[in-house]
């Protein structure tokens, strides 16, 4: 079996301002879609990063895949990532990793792995050692945010997004009460049980208060997180994680760096989490040694495919860390790739984020999957278990043209609504 | 697919009279061949250690196998070893962990990519990532040894034996002498081109005068390893090791323990590696603390099976170990599924370890797999590429029945000859 076709597709989504530490969501999240096909007419999917530096890397890679076997991906790793813990950058900005060669690789193998599951008629969990469970947990993941559901009413998205613009789609979120309001829309409509809230936005101090509000408003059968993506420092960490005592079942990256998540560690009563100061293999043996981290977000966009999303959980049961997942605003390749992964994964030890309520758009048929009691269902399908829905690609990336983004910069969308900003350090 | 029938068959094959540091071996090895069946009429085999304890478990296997997917292994493993971490017994001796889970697993684990295999046309390497290598490079392992062939004249493997009995299968090896011609014959007759010489039986001194007679008499094309299963004290050790600069390697487990190994390891100048000080998940952290060894020989019997195996090799690349391959007395199916997890590990710093030219025996069709240029290829065979060989099992099964061993002991062996005898430490 050989590849002989490789489509690469930017697309842009609607996405509503939602705010971080970094700034604001541009009104379109971008992101690509990768088509490869084979010699015997089977098709696999995969979903990346999107902008043109995700797309430069895939076209890139073009030749490296043309013309090789879908199994035999160690080859096709060598090719593109070449030694996978030696493609460090672990020194470089965050965003600066979307280059790194084990992304580019990632969105082919999960391609790949949807072409050998049509192949063999086995869903892909069953290709990374097999189903462990057939329901994979999703948690809330809540944002502080303005009004508006982002995109232009005039696109694709407006449509479905319509249906939700009373609700917590549309609604400014930038109090404890929005937060809890919209905590309640996300239990109600998707039926999670865990939630996380994306913090390094207000004052630590409110953030704080958001979440015992949270806790007021559901009790203890809801375990709450807190992200602050590494805008604290190791004082206001120490500070808030003694005020969130018994509150929270993780707090994540409070601060930056192993050495200052090291000394949060030692100091805070709860396990910290990390998608930020572990996001290469490469980030491994130091994170160890240090101490900085008890739980790790994998994310098989980063880490590089779904086997390696194996291998890395495993290496986490290994130091004794905890395993979560870690989630960019995505379509539903990328959901399914997810969901398969933590499907395959024994010691999922919480349930994984996702951005996916936030997106009312879709490029898969039959429109956005749903969630059923906070989770999806892994069934027999082969493969992933979605196909593309054709119309629906060619008007995202009709959309993608006419947003004239190339890569993501909340900071300059921040600055448009209130110039001169910068993202603080609390 | 499920599996609808598991035949476990454990069988007796001639051992010549090797020694190491534990003894001698007897005049049998024990293995246990594992055959499932599924309900498509699908075949897969395994192979493990032999002897009462692993068959034991296996059996205790049985109805937790019966029934199952065998493309979902993580719920097997789940039900046979719980937690692969926790499952620790890293401070019983060696033998003592031959009745790890994990080993009763492996055995499992691999007759079902056997059928995975079969059901997908590929190649097991291919399910386990896809061949990173065709040739997979293995190593002459030579032993110190008393002169015979080992078994019995009367039993199955006296006529292939014989032909080999005025060769390397027969002669005795006690002298620097007698390994550098055993040496010429394994490279002559396999191609091999790395040596390996169990160490750990005469005094130090001696030893190290038979590398550096192997030395002279291959040069520095051939490189060589020595390994005393950790029957030195650190002194001897570092002694040794300063005796052999720039002979080895590497120099595996001149010592016992993760802390002498981490003293030894400071101290000489070549790398070391093991497969004693670190032979469970559980021993990786303080492995890693400690800064034991450079390189760790993997085992898909030790460890948990194939997939198990390509994770450890990844572990090893993120904290920079050279990957090796370590080998017990061993028939055709475990000879090809070590063969295909190494073909599916990029990095494979060493030739893997392996006893097979020294059991004149085998159990699978068609008889022994030859060695060219000291590698084995791993062609496009759906699943592991080896059927039993139905007479030859049951002939292997009755020298079983008729050995009356159930258990290896080296020691014992010995003490037939020196009366008396127990191990040495130098
Ligand atoms: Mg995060
Ligand atoms: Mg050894």
């Amino acid at each position: 079996m050989k590849i002989v076709e490789m489509r690469i597709v930017p697309v842009a989504i609607a996405d509503p301002p939602l705010r971080s530490a970094f700034g604001l969501h541009a009104p379109y999240a971008l992101r690509t879609i990768v088509q490869l096909k084979t010699d015997d007419g089977l098709t696999g999917l995969g979903e990346t990063f999107g902008g043109s530096i995700p797309l430069g890397d895939l076209e890139a890679a073009r030749p490296l895949v043309l013309g090789q076997d879908p199994y035999r991906l160690t080859r096709l790793e060598e090719a593109i990532v070449g030694d996978p813990v030696a493609a460090r950058n672990a020194d470089r900005p965050w965003e600066g990793r979307l280059t790194v060669p084990a992304q580019t690789f990632a969105a082919i193998e999960v391609a790949c792995y949807d072409i050998i599951g049509k192949a063999t008629g086995r869903p892909v969990a069953d290709l990374l050692g097999g189903r462990f469970r057939d329901q994979v947990p999703f948690c809330a993941y809540l944002f502080y945010k303005h009004a508006g559901i982002g995109g232009s009413d005039g696109l694709a998205h407006a449509s479905s997004a319509a249906r939700e613009r009373d609700d917590y789609l549309a609604r400014e979120a930038l109090s404890p009460e929005g937060i809890v309001r919209q905590a309640q829309d996300f239990v109600r409509l998707f039926g999670f049980k865990s939630i996380k809230l994306k913090g390094g936005v207000l004052e630590p101090a409110q953030e704080a208060a958001t979440i015992h509000a949270l806790r007021e408003a559901f009790g203890t059968d809801i375990p709450l997180r807190l992200d602050p993506n590494g805008f604290w420092s190791v004082k206001t960490s120490v500070n808030v994680g003694h005020e969130l005592a018994g509150a929270l079942e993780y707090l994540e990256d409070p601060t930056s760096g192993k050495v200052a998540m090291a000394e949060v560690a030692r100091q805070v009563p709860m396990p910290l989490a990390t998608n930020m100061c572990t996001t290469t293999w490469a980030d491994i043996p130091e994170t160890v040694a240090r101490g900085s981290i008890q739980i790790l977000l994998t994310d098989l966009h980063l880490w590089g495919g779904l086997a390696a999303t194996v291998r890395l959980a495993h290496l986490c049961r290994v130091f004794g860390w905890g395993v979560s997942m870690h989630s960019n605003s995505h379509l539903g390749i990328s959901l399914m790739a997810m969901a398969h992964v933590a499907a395959a994964i024994p010691n999922l030890t919480y349930a994984c984020d996702t951005h996916y309520p936030w997106q009312a758009e879709e490029v898969i048929a039959g429109g956005k999957r749903q969630f059923t009691d906070g989770a999806l269902r892994i069934d027999d399908t082969p493969g992933l278990g979605v196909e593309l829905d054709d119309a629906a690609l060619e008007q995202l990336h009709a959309q993608y043209l006419a947003a004239g983004l190339s890569k993501r910069d909340d900071v300059a969308e921040m600055q448009k609504i209130q110039p001169g900003w910068s993202p603080v350090y609390w």
